[in-house]
């Protein structure tokens, strides 16, 4: 059994960024793409991609630089892109049945198989083809439906209650997209996805440029 | 004219952790609270909170701490969510017109004023009361909507097209939802917002705590 390379974690976000690149070569029919060309289009430091994409065990040729199909291959099979990881939706609101609807996240292996929600208009009902079920049920649903992942997108002042009960049915990973920031689990993979934080970087960068 | 202080991004990135973290006890009536109290709930060390508070000439008192509404007041300030900065939607599919209708957006000051698309069953129509145009006139309609950021929101094949028609129609920023990285344009503030990459963050972490 092959051991699975250590990769840090800067390196990992960007691996997507290589991947969508590379998917985009090839869909273009393009062989072979050297680390130079692929930092000019992501703006990366070509010794930085190389650097990571030899965590991967992935090399390029001299003078040739990488096979495009064979680089695009050996990132979703890092990635774990091409398996299928079972999630349920915690709030199914504007922002969780956006989600349950992206199918850039089936795409990526996420299925979504079901919601939980407190609101009895939502609860029984079924959102772009999950069942709801009410957030009571999640001791015994989650187990039954095989899902590691909870994701995580209740209104800020449920957050916290909410990772808790999920951790308590099991769940191996919280993805928090809600502006609470929830702290280390033992045993838990924890990813908070504050796109607030982002927004308040966007302010501060037109602020800087047009200040009043 | 007061100056704006000069705040570090990853120090920008935890100020909406502190404002979640604070009008959660403004909810519950709590006057005064500890930076070692909000190290506790966020899991960041008290004294990188109280530095980066510091840098916002927030400074709490000794033994009793931060008065929770003002630090609440200074923080929605600083961060500019209680401003209304007008944005265009570019690309309204699931997670487009998902964002649009996120409730949380618009509670942190962003208001959507309208949707482009190049589908013609969407352009044309109103999506969760705002309209939706065809990408063609983006152009024409961006300077009237008076509107600065662009939300990228499109297929990944076409976030670099759509970026530069953005930034060419007088977009000062661009907030990237696709996986594609969009690097530096000078004058333009970018935020490539991967939720993508943090998938490949939980993926790996679940993988290493069930190693097959």
């Amino acid at each position: 059994m092959q051991q699975r390379p250590f990769v840090p974690d800067p390196a990992i976000c960007r691996l997507p960024w290589y991947l969508a690149c590379v998917a985009r070569l090839r869909a273009e029919g393009i062989e072979y793409v050297s680390s130079t060309a692929i930092s000019k289009q992501l703006n990366v430091d070509a010794s930085q991609i190389a650097k990571d994409l030899s965590y991967l065990n992935i090399k390029g040729k001299t003078r040739i630089g990488y096979e495009v199909v064979e680089l695009e291959k050996g990132l979703i099979d890092f990635l774990g892109f091409h398996e299928c990881h079972n999630a349920v939706m915690m709030g199914v609101g504007s922002l969780g049945a956006a989600l349950i609807s992206d199918s850039g996240l089936s795409r990526y292996g996420l299925n979504i198989v079901a919601g939980f929600d407190v609101n009895p208009l939502i609860t029984g009902t079924i959102v772009e083809g999950r069942p709801v079920y009410p957030l009571e049920s999640l001791a015994t649903q989650l187990p039954r439906l095989k899902a590691e992942i909870a994701i995580i997108a209740v209104p800020v002042e449920e957050a916290a209650r909410v990772a808790r009960l999920c951790v308590d049915a099991g769940a191996k990973a919280l993805w928090n997209f809600t502006p609470f920031h929830i702290t280390a689990i033992p045993g838990v993979a924890i990813q908070n996805t504050s796109i607030y934080a982002h927004l308040a970087l966007i302010y501060n960068r037109l602020k800087d440029s047009n200040p009043s």
